[in-house]
C-alpha cells in the first residue's frame, strides 16, 4: 500500500469509505505488485521524444470496485499521457453525439490484427477498420460534436474528466512533442480524407487528436472511468452517469476485440477482460459489474502494451478466474419449493368449516418459493416449473422474497408466462415484500394479477378467493359475535360468562385504527366482537412491515396480558370498522380472588391458544429454514 | 412447434422432461422463426456442387438449457453438413491431445480480419492466424491424436458426437464433392508445409479435415453441442464430461474474436454471443452458463453466415438481453444485515446470571446475514464489511443460509478474510445449513474457525465460548439440580414441590439418546435434572433438521403435552447423559382433582414459558422476514 487511498477525487460527492490498511485484496495487489515490479523487460516508447524520457522503474495498479471503493498499490497517483486508453472513450463520445448508425458508417467494427499505426483501410470505402486503431480513432475524434477544434477538444476533455471523476489538463509538452512527430498520423488523415472517408480540416482534427493523446491521468483515474464502464456508465465515485447503458456494450465489444493492439486475441485468450492499452505505459480494463482496473508502467512489449501491466492483468485474472468466459458457476434452481395450500395454509383464524372447505380444495393454490436472481435463464426454468405443475391450479402465488433482482433478460418469459396464466383464467398474486423493479410489469388489468406485500397476505388472498368461489364466504365484518360464543370462553359456563360481561368494557375502533402498538403496555385482553384485525410486526432490521395474522370476529388478542405482562411485542390495526370487548389487566387481578375456577378456565384456554400459535410459529420457521 | 421435442438421442441417459407446448419461449420462438422464415436474402453456398442444392426454405431454430430442456422450432431435425461449425470442436480435440502450449505454437489466435478462405499466414513462422479460418482449422486437424488418418477421423468423429450427444456420421457426396473441389485447401496446406509449419501427408490431412466438414447434424444437435460448451464442458444431456472445463474458455474466446468470418467483430457488436458458423448453413452459439443455439438455414450472405441465422440469433440476443458484455444489473449487497449479540441471543434456556453476562458482553460476538452468490466482487465487499465492523468483537459468525453457492472466483479473498481474522485472535463461525462447496477450504486447523449445521448452534457456540471465556462456564452436565429449584416449579410450595416429585418416574438418557420424536403422542412434561438436551425439527420440505433449542438441567420440555396433547411437534434428543424427572398426563389428570391450587400455579407457568417462547419464535420470524 502507498497510502493512495484518500486521493483528492474534485467531481467526488461522496467519500470513499475508509477501512483500516491491508485488507485481503490490498494483500494479494501488493503481492502482485512486488512480483512484477522487478520484471526489466520491454522498452520505453521512443517514438515520441518526451515519452522517452519515461522512468522506467514506474509502476501502479488501482481497482476500483461498483460502489466506489478504491484499491492502490504503487505509483498510482503518478501523472502520465492517457493516449491510445482515451480510444474507446472518445468512440463513445462520438456515438453518444452522432448515434450509432453514422459512427459504424464512419468507422468499422472488424478486427484488423494489424498494428496501432496500421494504414490499412477498407478497400473501397476508405473506412478505417475499427476504431482502436490510430485511423479509426483520428475519425471517431473527428466525430465529436463542436463548433470549433478548441470546443471539440474542450468536450472531449470534460467527457475524460467525467468518466475519471476530476478533471484532467494537457501535458502541453507531450502534445507539442506529439504534434511536431505526428507526420504518419497526419498521412493516415489525408488517405482516409483522400478516399472521402474523413471530412474536415486534416491539421486542425489531427491536432484535436493529439491533445486528445496528451491528457494527463494517473492508474488510479484508469481504475475509475473502467469502473465506469464496468457500472453501466455510471461514474461508482461520483454517481453521475457518463454514458448511455445501451452504448456501454459496443464500447467494451471494441475492447474485446481490437482494445490490445495486435494482442487482442493473445490478451482475451490469457486474460479474458475488455481493455485499451496506451504507449505511455496505461492500461484500463473492465469487468462489466464487477471492477475497474487501471494499471501503468512504461516499459511496453513489441506489440505496444505495458509490459508489468499485461502480467499483473493476467495474474489478477488467473488468481481470481475474472476471464469473460471462464465456466460460470450454475446458478440454483430458481424454484426453491412449491407447496399447495392444502398443507400449509395462512395464519387468519378461521372457523372449523373454512378450516374444512380449504383442506379439501387447498390444491388450487399453489405456492413457489423463487430464490436467487431471475435473469433469462433462470426465468425459463421457473416458467416451466410453474407450466407443469398447473393440474387443478386456479391461484398461484410467487413468493419474491428471496428474489434480489428481477434482470431485464428475464422479463419477457415473465410476461409471456402470466400472460399465459391469465389466459387460463389462473389468477397470479406477487409476493413481494422488496418491491422489485419490473414487478409492476408483470400486472394485467383486472383480478387476474395481485402484487402484495408478504407471502402472509397472498395466501390469505388467495384463500379468501377461494372460500368466495366455493360460496364460502368468510364471516361478513357487520356479524356481531357475542362474548358467549368466544372461542377462547368455550369451557367457561354461561353465569361465568355473564359475569365476565359485565366486567369488559366495549371499544370501537374505525378501518385503519391502531388499537395498541409494540411497546405499549400488555394491559387488556381484546375479544374481537365484530370485524377484523390484523397483527403485525416490524423485520428484525426494523425496515418493514409484515403481517403475523389476522383476528376476525369470535376470537380474542393480546392474551399475553393476562400471563406475563410486560411490552406489546406486535401491533394490532382494524381492518375493517370493529369492536371488542376488553378485559383489563387490574379487573382481571380483582376477578382471580373472586372466581379462581373462572381465571383457571380462562388460563388453559390462553395456554392452549398460545400452544397452537407456538405451533404455528414453529410451522413457518420451518418454511423460513427450509 | 415442429414437434421434435422428443428427438433421439443415442447417448441420452436422463430424459427430457416433457411439457406441455407452446410455453412463452416455445411462443417467442415460434414468433422469430415466422418473421425471418418469410427472408428471401443470401444465396445458397455453391462452391462446394452438392452444397449448391440445398433447399434455400429450409430453416431451424433449437435451443439447450442448462438442464438439457430443448426448445425447438421448425427444420430443427434436417440433417445438413456440420463444415466450418466443426473448427472450434477440433480445436477443444487438440488442445486436449496436445496440450495449450503446442497448439499455441502452431496456431496463432488473432483475429484476422480476413476470409475464412483466406491464405495470410503469420510472416516468418508461416503459423496460421488462428483456429477459424480454414489454414487454422487444417492445422488444429492434423494435431488431433491418432497413429492412421482414419483412427484421427474416428476420434473426430467421437468427438462431435460426445457433443451432440448421438453418434454422428458423414454425407460421402459432401465429402466426393468437397475433396474433388478442395484445392485452394490443398494449397493452404502445401503452403503451411513449405513455411515449415505443418508436418505429415498433405493429401492425408486434407481428407480428415473434408470428412470432418461432411460430418451430419441437426440444428438440435448443434444446440447440444454449444449447450455443452456453455454449461462448461459437460453435455447437459447425457451429462458426461467432454471437455476440461479450463479449456472451454479458451474455445470460447477464439469463437468470439474469430468466429463469424470477417463479420466477427459486427456479430460481436450486434448478437455478442460466441458463436460459429458454416457454409451448409449452420450456426451454432454460446451463451455461457445459460443456453446453447443451434440455427440452421441455408442461404449466406457476402460474408458466409446464415442470412436467417444472424437475423435469428441478433433478434434473440436483443429481445433477452443476452448480450455478453451488456451492462449487467448490480447484484445486491452480500450482507443483508449484521447485528450483535447483545441484541439478539441462542435460545439456549439461559440462567439470569448468563443472560447478565450476555447482554453485557455480546457485542463482542457479530453476526453477518449472507445472501446471494458470492463471487469476486461480492466476496470483495463481505471482506470489506467485517473488517470495518470488527471493533472489540471477538467471534464472527457468517450466516450462510442465504447464500446459493461460494464460486470459485471469490475463495482467494475469503480465505485472505480468514486468515487475517485468525491472525487477529477472532474466532470465524460459519452457519452453513446447505453445505457449501468451499466452506471446507476456509476451515483452519485449531479452533478459530467453525463450521456448523446452523446459526442457532453457531450462536450457541459462540455465546458458550464467551461465557467460558468470561469464567462464566454453564452448568456443568453432571451438576443435579433437583425438582425444588427447577424454574416452571418456582410458584409452588414446599409441600407443593414435594408431592409432585412423589408423582414422577426418573428416566435417563444416554448421549445421543431420543427422548421423543415428532408425531409421538404428547403423554408427559419432562424436568431436566441433570444434563442436556436439544429441541430440533424438520424444515418444510423435510430435507435437513434444524435446531429449535437446547433445554439445560434446571428446566422442562415437553409441557404443551399438559396443555393440548396431541402429537410432539419437535424431537429431543440428549445433547449430554441426561436425567429427567416426568410427569405423565395421566397422572396429571388425577392430580388436577386432588390439588387444583398445584395446578393452577403449574398452567400459569407453563403459559408464562409459552408466551416467551412464542415471543421468540416471533422474534426468530422477524429475523428470517428481514
Amino acid at each position: 500500500m502507498s497510502g493512495d487511498v484518500e486521493s483528492t477525487r474534485l467531481l467526488g460527492s461522496a467519500p470513499i469509505p475508509i477501512v483500516a490498511p491491508d485488507g485481503p485484496l490490498d494483500r494479494i495487489l501488493d503481492d502482485i505488485h512486488a512480483r512484477f515490479g522487478a520484471t526489466t523487460d520491454g522498452a520505453v516508447a521512443s517514438y515520441i521524444p518526451e515519452l522517452a524520457g519515461a522512468d522506467p522503474s514506474l509502476f501502479g495498479l488501482a481497482l476500483t470496485t461498483m460502489d466506489g471503493h478504491g484499491y492502490t498499490s504503487g505509483a498510482t497517483s503518478t501523472a502520465f499521457t492517457i493516449q491510445s486508453v482515451s480510444k474507446p472513450f472518445v468512440y463513445a463520445l462520438a456515438l453518444a453525439d452522432r448515434g450509432v448508425d453514422e459512427v459504424t458508417r464512419r468507422v468499422g467494427v472488424e478486427p484488423s490484427g494489424d498494428a496501432f499505426n496500421a494504414i490499412t483501410l477498407e478497400p473501397g470505402t476508405g473506412r478505417p477498420l475499427n476504431p482502436m486503431i490510430n485511423a479509426g480513432a483520428i475519425m471517431a475524434s473527428s466525430l465529436v460534436d463542436g463548433a470549433s477544434a478548441a470546443a471539440r477538444f474542450e468536450r472531449i476533455r470534460a467527457w475524460l474528466s467525467a468518466f475519471a471523476g476530476r478533471e484532467l489538463d494537457v501535458d502541453e509538452k507531450v502534445f507539442h512533442s506529439e504534434r511536431l512527430t505526428g507526420d504518419r498520423n497526419r498521412a493516415i488523415a489525408y488517405l482516409m480524407r483522400n478516399a472521402g472517408a474523413l471530412t474536415g480540416d486534416v491539421d486542425e482534427i489531427c491536432s484535436t487528436y493529439f491533445r486528445q493523446c496528451a491528457v494527463n491521468v494517473t492508474c488510479e483515474d484508469l481504475s475509475v472511468m473502467a469502473a465506469t464502464l464496468a457500472h453501466g456508465g455510471v461514474n461508482p465515485v461520483t454517481h453521475r452517469r457518463v454514458l448511455a447503458e445501451e452504448l456501454v456494450s459496443r464500447v467494451l465489444t471494441v475492447m474485446t476485440t481490437c482494445g490490445m493492439y495486435d494482442n487482442a486475441g493473445m490478451w482475451m485468450l490469457r486474460v479474458g477482460i475488455p481493455a485499451k492499452s496506451g504507449v505511455a505505459g496505461g492500461i484500463c480494463a473492465v469487468l462489466p459489474g464487477q471492477l475497474g482496473i487501471g494499471s501503468f508502467s512504461p516499459p511496453l512489449d513489441a506489440a505496444g502494451n505495458s509490459v508489468r501491466g499485461v502480467l499483473a492483468c493476467k495474474e489478477l485474472s488467473e488468481r481470481f478466474g475474472l476471464h469473460l468466459l471462464r465456466a460460470p458457476g450454475l446458478p440454483a434452481h430458481p424454484v426453491r419449493s412449491t407447496y399447495r395450500s392444502d398443507a400449509f395454509s395462512s395464519k387468519r383464524v378461521r372457523s372449523l368449516r373454512e378450516r374444512l372447505a380449504l383442506a379439501e380444495h387447498g390444491a388450487e393454490i399453489i405456492i413457489h418459493e423463487l430464490q436467487g436472481e431471475l435473469e433469462f435463464a433462470s426465468a425459463e426454468r421457473l416458467a416451466r416449473t410453474v407450466r407443469s405443475n398447473l393440474d387443478g391450479v386456479r391461484w398461484v402465488v410467487l413468493d419474491l422474497r428471496r428474489v434480489g433482482r428481477i434482470d431485464e433478460t428475464a422479463m419477457p418469459l415473465l410476461i409471456g408466462l402470466v400472460d399465459e396464466l391469465t389466459g387460463r383464467r389462473v389468477t397470479t398474486i406477487f409476493a413481494d415484500p422488496n418491491g422489485l423493479a419490473g414487478t409492476n410489469r408483470l400486472l394485467r388489468d383486472g383480478w387476474n394479477t395481485q402484487r402484495v406485500r408478504d407471502t402472509e397476505t397472498a395466501l390469505e388472498w388467495a384463500e379468501e378467493a377461494l372460500l368466495n368461489a366455493r360460496d364460502m364466504q368468510t364471516l361478513s365484518p357487520s356479524v356481531r359475535v357475542p362474548l358467549g360464543v368466544q372461542e377462547l370462553l368455550a369451557e367457561v359456563s354461561r353465569e361465568q360468562g355473564a359475569r365476565l360481561r359485565a366486567l369488559t368494557q366495549t371499544r370501537l375502533y374505525a378501518k385503519g385504527d391502531i388499537v395498541f402498538k409494540e411497546g405499549d403496555p400488555a394491559d387488556a385482553l381484546y375479544f374481537v366482537t365484530r370485524g377484523l384485525v390484523s397483527v403485525d410486526t416490524r423485520t428484525a432490521g426494523g425496515r418493514r412491515r409484515f403481517r403475523l395474522s389476522t383476528v376476525p370476529a369470535g376470537s380474542a388478542f393480546g392474551e399475553l396480558a393476562l400471563v406475563d405482562g410486560g411490552a406489546r411485542s406486535s401491533r394490532i390495526v382494524a381492518v375493517e370498522p370493529t369492536e371488542c370487548q376488553v378485559l383489563t389487566v387490574s379487573i382481571f387481578e380483582k376477578l382471580r380472588q373472586q372466581d379462581p375456577s373462572l381465571c383457571d378456565a380462562l388460563f388453559r384456554a390462553i395456554a392452549r391458544s398460545l400452544s397452537a400459535r407456538l405451533r404455528q410459529a414453529t410451522q413457518e420457521i420451518q418454511s423460513l429454514e427450509a
